[in-house]
């Protein structure tokens, strides 16, 4: 039996791949570990039997036999440490790409979620205008650093890894913020996330949900 | 040679352990490790020696040997990985202990930060009493979410592990914010990782270093 994640029934961002379920199908595509997807609605995702799998009553979940987990940075390392592919094999190098995975949630995420989620439900404020530009600085802050930190290499830390992986999925949510352009290094890397053949099968799997659900 | 991890030469928090390294001191106290401190101030934090250490220019590191780390989550998992005492051996409560550290980073501390970063940069502003509100409110959602969660247990999911440590952490930034104190079973959970020895030694450590600097 192959794991099962759970994701939107009806995906809020129309299929652009910015729902946290494109974590873990990437991954999975990754490791070319197939996967089955229960769809949940909003309504089900508050429900008993969905807290029951993520306490936070949120998606991606990942079952597999006896073992339920939650969050996605704990699904893809999970996953990342049980097959071959997005883990270094030195231990040392190991532990760094776990720390980009955290550094990608932790440290780069929130503020682009706060500048995301201001852009969605303050646009009509009469603070926005002000606070807007000192939303995006804080971005700025991150993309300058990370930039800095690339420099000129493919990816964060050697060959490609979950770090990157989580930095790339957290770094698309600038997708339409315009902000990605004036940071071309960070662009590029996006980019070259982006175009591997596993991100395309995960991004295809999770539009096709979408387009599924959409359809008259 | 024991490790070193890096904090602030003269915490913003005068010593309330609210700084990201002790999440680090903490874990190391849990596990028995011996560790060195090297304090930074906030100039040297930004110059090219610690942003070689830690890209985006933060404590706490860890250097141990030729491995250096960042992100306290990514060093609070490398010692339970090494040490015992952290994250149970049972295989599936291994991997659940791990997602509650990525549930406190990545869906119960942004809220907080935002709320707290509200209330240091923004209480002079126009907006601030009608924003406060809501930012509260979207912490108020997580912590009934724990709550339920929790319900009548000690920890998160069995014994003590390093998902309560990192979740313990998160909530204490809320220590003068008032809101845990509408969350009895939240509250008691933290006091109950505050009562713990290594807890209080990794406390006091840090605090000794805020009392040291601040003498006159």
């Amino acid at each position: 039996m192959p794991p099962t994640i759970t994701a939107f029934e009806n995906s809020p961002d129309r299929g652009r791949g910015q729902a946290r379920d494109m974590r873990v199908r990437w991954a999975l595509e990754e490791v070319g570990q197939p996967y089955d997807v229960r769809l949940v609605s909003f309504e089900a995702m508050k429900a008993p039997a969905h807290l029951a799998l993520h306490p936070f009553g949120q998606i991606p979940t990942y079952e597999d036999g006896d073992l339920a987990l939650f969050e996605s940075g704990a699904i893809v390392l999970h996953i990342a440490e049980r097959h071959d592919g997005l883990l270094p094999k030195d231990a040392n190098a190991r532990s760094r790409a776990i720390a980009w995975m955290f550094a990608a949630l932790s440290t780069v995420e929130p503020p682009i979620v706060e500048l995301a989620m201001a852009m969605l439900f303050e646009r009509d404020k009469s603070w926005y205008a002000e606070r807007l530009p000192m939303l995006q600085d804080r971005v700025r802050v991150r993309l300058g650093e990370l930039s800095r930190h690339l420099g000129s290499a493919d990816w964060l830390d050697g060959t490609f890894s979950a770090g990157d992986l989580m930095m790339v999925t957290v770094l698309r949510r600038l997708n339409t913020s315009g902000l990605l352009d004036e940071y071309p290094a960070v662009a590029a890397y996006v980019g070259r996330g982006e175009a591997r053949p596993a991100f395309r099968r995960a991004f295809d799997a999770q539009l096709a949900v979408f387009n599924a659900a959409s359809r008259p």
